[in-house]
């Protein structure tokens, strides 16, 4: 059973109102009635309630927080990304799994997915924790037509797309972006990005995009419990992992779009901004040429953090870290 | 018998003067009799023809054109550059072994040499033509610790490297490199250049740097030979492709020096200038956005290519691909 067929026929649970016949999914997908029950046996097995009535048929009751791949491809409206969806129980690293996929030909927009990560990576070759069942790891294949340099700005689309869906969902918590690619709910770090890609000097090969993002966990470590939290820790009560991704599919393919035609992200300027948490704050730039201080005002059309100096000249942060006074201290 | 001991008892025997007892070797590099006697073997079974004298030792009178680990790092003198060497008779692409090996851990500095590619990489995806045990193909693994947009300088530091290299051994040829990545020799085609990178946007994880070098090939299909050669078409002799390799590390090292302290290629723009077929000649410009046709100038201190467009204005290009008039015509 392919798993297209399989995320059909859960679809078609999902979005009936009432019973739903086996014969009328037959119908709508072509399929035998054996095959129907072959997969209602399988979602059930895999903790979907699914009632089957005689005479009436098939009623999704509830389902438990599930990543598979049928789940959430039969769930995501968009016209290329997360269309493809690749799902593992346990992985060393997404971004690793898309890139390897990516070179046997995967194609652009495709997603992995993971419920556990056993070698999850953050920037520069960092460790992302990764506890099994409670947040989301994902890595987007891209396979953009523009050059290396603009990578950057990819990263940020991620940022603003996990922001709005984040506060669009729950409006009431404090959502933030520092820059350039974490996101922040109540002052403390709920999701982070590393973008890696492929390429040749003038021609990109592909971009993997990996975003971990805590959903569930009630619990972290001391040495991180200050700085980190979860959505559930934030919003009292346990979210569907897969609504999330989801919504992030739809966003970021939104932006994505208007980035693509416009070239850079000066349509995003202002929606980036006011999520920045750096906005008229005083930084401190780790230039390895000589730290310096200054106050973040922004972004500006290719994602550069602004940065006004004490000494009143204006300077751009292309790479490296910026430290936040105030928020993580100088850590 | 690791492979460094093998290459140091070559060595030994290939910088003695005369003949070189197996004792002088024992003691010299304090391996047992027997050691020396199963390398000198192995060697004459590769084909070095190893003299081997009663009471008087050991002498190489000749040896085939090989491009094993032990023949290259007895010959290679760099602090890093080629100082660990993966010999392939046959491989798919040099560049993804470095790249493979890269993932492992690799050390920066390290060199992939193949006898035979079977699935040869150009640059975006094209294919480079790999014929066995005529041409060098090789790919040097390096770990910079700058940001991403100053891969590209690499490329022009490889191309000065090789064309350096054939113009000292080969005074009476004409040298040249197409901006960026081509070194001509006698207005044809002998060295191709493709530079790969893994990284997040603003951070290498590892370079790779692809070399082909057409060396002793005697036929070009008719579809590329107005436009290829090899160096022995042009020299009338079989070359040494070892020698060309070793060559070619050495100035890698030297130039890569000073361009990591500098952090840009100022200091050979006049070398690279005086080696560029494009200087002083019309060019188009396959710009996506629309062709233009311009006088080649130079290349500036990030190496890109100065083009004085016919309406008296200056532009620089960074990437994307110049078509040299007269020769190669527009293609």
């Amino acid at each position: 059973m392919a798993v297209s067929t399989k995320a059909e026929i859960l679809k078609a649970i999902r979005n009936s109102k009432d019973y739903i016949s086996g014969q009328e999914i037959c119908d709508k997908l072509g399929v035998s009635r054996t095959a129907v029950w072959k997969v209602i046996k399988q979602l059930q097995a895999e903790g979907y309630d699914i009632e089957a009535v005689t005479n009436k048929g098939y009623c999704l009751l509830s389902y438990p927080d599930i990543l598979s791949s049928s789940e959430l491809m039969s769930r995501i409206n968009t016209k290329w990304a997360g269309q493809r969806v690749y799902y593992h129980k346990e992985t060393e690293s997404t971004n690793d799994d898309a890139r390897y996929l990516a070179e046997e030909g995967m194609e652009h927009g495709s997603l992995v997915v993971a419920d556990h990560q056993t070698a999850g990576k953050g920037r520069r070759g960092r460790e992302w924790v990764s506890p099994p069942g409670e947040a989301i790891y994902m890595s987007l294949l891209l396979r953009p037509d523009f050059s290396p340099e603009r990578a950057s700005m990819l990263t940020l689309l991620m940022g603003i797309s996990v922001a709005e869906v984040i506060s669009g969902l729950y409006k009431d918590l404090k959502v933030n972006i520092k820059w350039p690619n974490d996101v922040l709910v109540q002052d403390r770090k709920v999701c982070g990005i590393l973008t890696e890609m492929s390429a040749e000097p003038d021609y990109i090969h592909h971009v993997v995009i990996g975003v971990g993002i805590n959903v569930n966990q009630t619990y972290f470590p001391p040495e991180v419990a200050d700085v980190a939290t979860s959505l559930r820790l934030c919003q009292g009560e346990m979210i569907d992992r897969a609504q999330i991704i989801v919504a992030v599919m739809e966003y970021f393919e939104y932006y994505y779009g208007i980035f693509a035609e416009r070239g850079d992200v000066s349509d995003f300027v202002h929606i980036y901004d006011s999520y920045l948490i750096n906005r008229g704050r005083e930084v401190k730039v780790l230039d390895p040429k000589g730290e310096y201080t200054g106050v973040a005002e922004g972004i500006n059309d290719k994602g550069e953090l602004i940065i006004n100096k004490s000494d009143g000249t204006a300077v751009t942060v292309a790479s490296g870290e910026v430290s936040v006074r105030g928020i993580y201290g100088y850590v």
